[in-house]
């Protein structure tokens, strides 16, 4: 079962995640994607973790997303990767059109032949005007067209607002 | 019955809030948490007037909210709190992290307890991209968390879209 | 029929008014309101008419929308217009507060007489902060009205999230 959990900023989106990731009978893996660039990120990342139940394991990659989930994947695994927003900012701060590119179709690709359980988080971040900035266009671009080849790939979908979940698929 | 209606700007959010304490049969009350500080804010404060029954009583408090609640609560009273968005704003913009956490709790707590029928109108600010500037981060950041403690504490909670509600719970 | 398709930037709104234009027994028009005043835009109308049926017919008209859709009104046709949040940005920009107000007007007005099938496309815009500057307030003030307005005159609505349509109406 793959499964897509989006929503805005403070939806609720990561919780809704983890209560899915806690039901889960198979050995739970969490995939940070966080980069712990400032005194502002390290408090968020602090508040996440003391939230997570103690015995998940912590996997941190900022970049090589595919490689990192091909590494653990297995059949009793579930694997909560939070979140897919800040990978693809990430890949977008290293300025190279052509890894975003190449990371995001190995994701997509392989997705299918993963045996574990996955949950993605991801940010809706398009549904203000249109900001400021081409990286910042590009950034709403890129992780709007993930979500779009993302849900084509995933069993389920759930837009998160205000702590509740709509399903989307 | 205690309700929220979250919604964008220009949503239709208010002009749904209004119809559903229209069909109340209790004394509707308006709890207005504005702050007419400029004239861009004046002519918006006007719209929404002239859109209102003039036989609705009108309360204005832009930060002591809770208290304001408790002081016209009765069984037989509709209160109509717009918007949420504007009393985090003006509790903010005091900068003064204590007294919001602080009056936040007090309405979180209090709710369950009063015997009024309570609309909250609140704006769903998190779906664009994170804003620069600390205080619009943090802004985001507690009207989200402020949406998740409340849609707990309501027994209904709409999402207006172009004027449409969708009921998330 | 007249339908409206909402969504975020990048939310797949445009292929989902497409994949329902395809779905017509009827001929297809496609009223594009963009105006490539920059390279960025142009690339960006480049790849809308790459996913197009090269067989549509194509009409431009950036701010007499109503006018234009009268001109080519009839039982047999499929007009697809996309999209109006570029037709109020073209009019706001225009600086000329009457033009606007008479344009939608005109549009509201005329759209039970039209004898075509249409099929609206419009960006969300109001899920975020309040923007900075005066004409982005205007902007999404402007937008979100529209969308009110069009939601009861249209018989169908959607709002599409990553690639998802969910029906408002």
């Amino acid at each position: 079962m793959k499964q897509l959990v989006l929503g805005g900023a403070r939806s609720g989106k990561s919780r809704h995640a983890e209560k899915l990731a806690e039901k889960s009978t198979k050995s739970v893996f969490y995939l940070a994607t966080a980069n712990a660039g400032d005194s502002e990120m390290s408090s968020r990342i602090a508040l996440h973790q003391q939230q997570r139940p103690a015995h998940w394991q912590l996997i941190e990659e900022e970049l090589f997303l595919a490689k990192a989930l091909q590494k653990i994947d297995a059949i009793d695994h579930c694997i909560l990767v939070d979140c897919l927003t800040l990978w693809v900012s990430n890949l977008l701060c290293h300025n190279n059109a052509q890894l975003l590119a190449e990371q995001k179709a190995t994701l997509i690709n392989m997705l299918p032949n993963l045996k574990s359980d996955i949950i993605f988080v991801s940010n809706e971040v398009g549904h203000g005007i249109v900001p400021m900035g081409e990286l910042n266009r590009r950034f709403v671009d890129e992780s709007g067209w993930l979500h779009q080849d993302l849900t084509t790939a995933c069993d389920k979908v759930d837009f998160v607002m205000a702590g509740l979940p709509l399903s989307l698929k």
